[in-house]
């Protein structure tokens, strides 16, 4: 039997499995989902949370997140007893920042029109010199934190895992955690289209950055570009990256529902999309869709699932 | 790590445990789900009809389902390579007359207020007579089969599980099962009040029937009565019955999904509905909600999420 209650031997959970033989037939390949929506704080970034805030010896964390990287730092650093500044633009989804302020954490709403994020978290580290300013990708704790996900999938009987990229810190965790498990698993990341840097990156050889944060229904992935440690990894370890427009990350979505019963958020519904992009990549395969989250505001959802 | 891709088993998944500490504060309460929403077909169902189906030997089984029982029963002659006809409410949810349909079942659609269920399948058992007629709810080999979600509860560290009641063969399956795996885990159903016969049947000492079937938002429970071979484990079995208001499905449903990212149909948002009516019943208590499944239209769900 699966128990994951009372067999918890680590604060973050191991990831849930689902197999999806619905979504098989509708997409031709055998798909496994690993869903990080029932993960504390309901994203994979609570692993990389909480590796960063029991690793570093400051009692004060800043970080910038649209969200998910944010609720999950604040959860860590009140379990751990410390305190946490999220940076976060004024159109993140609601209960992303009403969780944020649920779990402790103090939250600071910038308008990225008229300052950056980076801009806005290094006055806030300037006025506090003793706190820990955390990125929510890179960084090689971050990094750490994540590559637990990849030590799980590492066990999966599986050809490729998909899975969401912004700033990188997902896939590059999962491509630690495979290989140093000794998987040869491949790695595909699934990139929204309206912020393709990853991407375009991986075709020069070297980190393009978009101008604007990307207007991305994919909130988790509006990120400028990758980040430098990430790409140390991603450069040379990623089999792909799928450039998926908006309207498949809508099916995705609706598809992860319907047949999966599965509530995503835009941005986990990505790996998913990636397959309904480029089928003939797939076909035939095993593949684990890595569902990275399952925030999202209610009406937000209703509208996007009729 | 938890593996149910691996190292599966039994034909049936067994079901998700999520802590959900965003729900348990909201409650009072120190809440898991277990969750049959990811079951083969979506729901609890599947146990129950993979055990009739594997279990009698006739290659034509018939049956009478709001949806999910015959879905469940469809797939498990599929994969038994059995016929399967599943007389259906015409107001059934349409994602589960599809889903049957996808299985290889064969709908029969009726107009319940022109013919009962149990007369449709009597007339259609006659045209058949080599057909084995599948009760939902009131036959050994379902309680056998839902007696397998009891043997997993069993090892859980809780006081109560909390099960939707409608036929009553979740609840006498999940009492089977604790009690042979030697539990004195309590087990408290949960009623929509509109179709509060089995509550009525508590009070009164014996069966009390429904006029009609109740026309209550929980499809899964528009059932007439408690089946006898239930009535039987149930009268001596249950620590209580909650009888739940509409309104209170719908916010079970909402707070579901909005602290626990999880998508249940309304009948399977019982549970966690019967902690809202009685609080005091649960508070400081450990409670296991069972979502008892996750198969609803998208315009249905989207029209109660907000």
């Amino acid at each position: 039997m699966t128990d994951q209650v009372t067999e918890q031997m680590t604060p973050w959970r191991p990831t849930t499995l689902v197999r999806a033989p619905r979504l098989s037939s509708a997409l031709g390949c055998e798909i496994t989902l690993a869903s990080e929506t029932f993960q504390v704080t309901g994203s994979f970034k609570f692993r990389a949370a909480w590796h960063v805030a029991s690793s570093v010896s400051q009692r004060a964390l800043i970080t910038a997140s649209s969200g998910n990287f944010g609720q999950a730092l604040a959860e860590a650093c009140r379990l751990l007893d410390k305190t946490c500044t999220v940076v976060m633009p004024e159109t993140s989804a609601r209960v992303k920042i009403d969780a944020v302020r649920e779990a402790g954490g103090v939250v600071n709403l910038i308008d990225v029109r008229a300052i950056s994020r980076a801009a806005r978290v290094a006055e806030l580290a300037a006025a506090d010199p003793s706190a820990y300013v955390a990125s929510a990708y890179d960084d090689p704790l971050v990094i750490a934190g994540n590559a637990t996900l990849g030590d799980e999938l590492a066990s999966l009987a599986v050809d490729v895992v998909v899975a969401p990229i912004g700033g990188g810190g997902l896939c590059s965790g999962i491509l630690t955690g495979l290989r140093r498990s000794g998987s040869p698993i491949e790695v595909v990341a699934a990139e929204p289209l309206l912020g393709n840097d990853a991407a375009r990156s991986l075709r020069a050889g070297h980190i393009v950055k978009n101008v604007d944060e990307p207007a991305t229904i994919a909130d988790g992935a509006r990120t400028i570009s990758l980040g430098n440690h990430n790409w140390e990894i991603l450069s040379n370890g990623l089999a792909g990256i799928v450039e998926v427009p908006e309207e498949r990350i809508v099916e995705a979505l609706r598809l992860l529902f319907s047949r999966a019963n599965l509530k995503a958020e835009p941005t986990g519904a990505l790996s998913l999309a990636a397959l309904l992009c480029v089928p003939a990549r797939f076909a035939g395969r095993r593949v684990c869709c890595v569902v990275s989250g399952g925030n999202v505001d209610a009406d937000v959802y209703a509208r996007l699932l009729v």
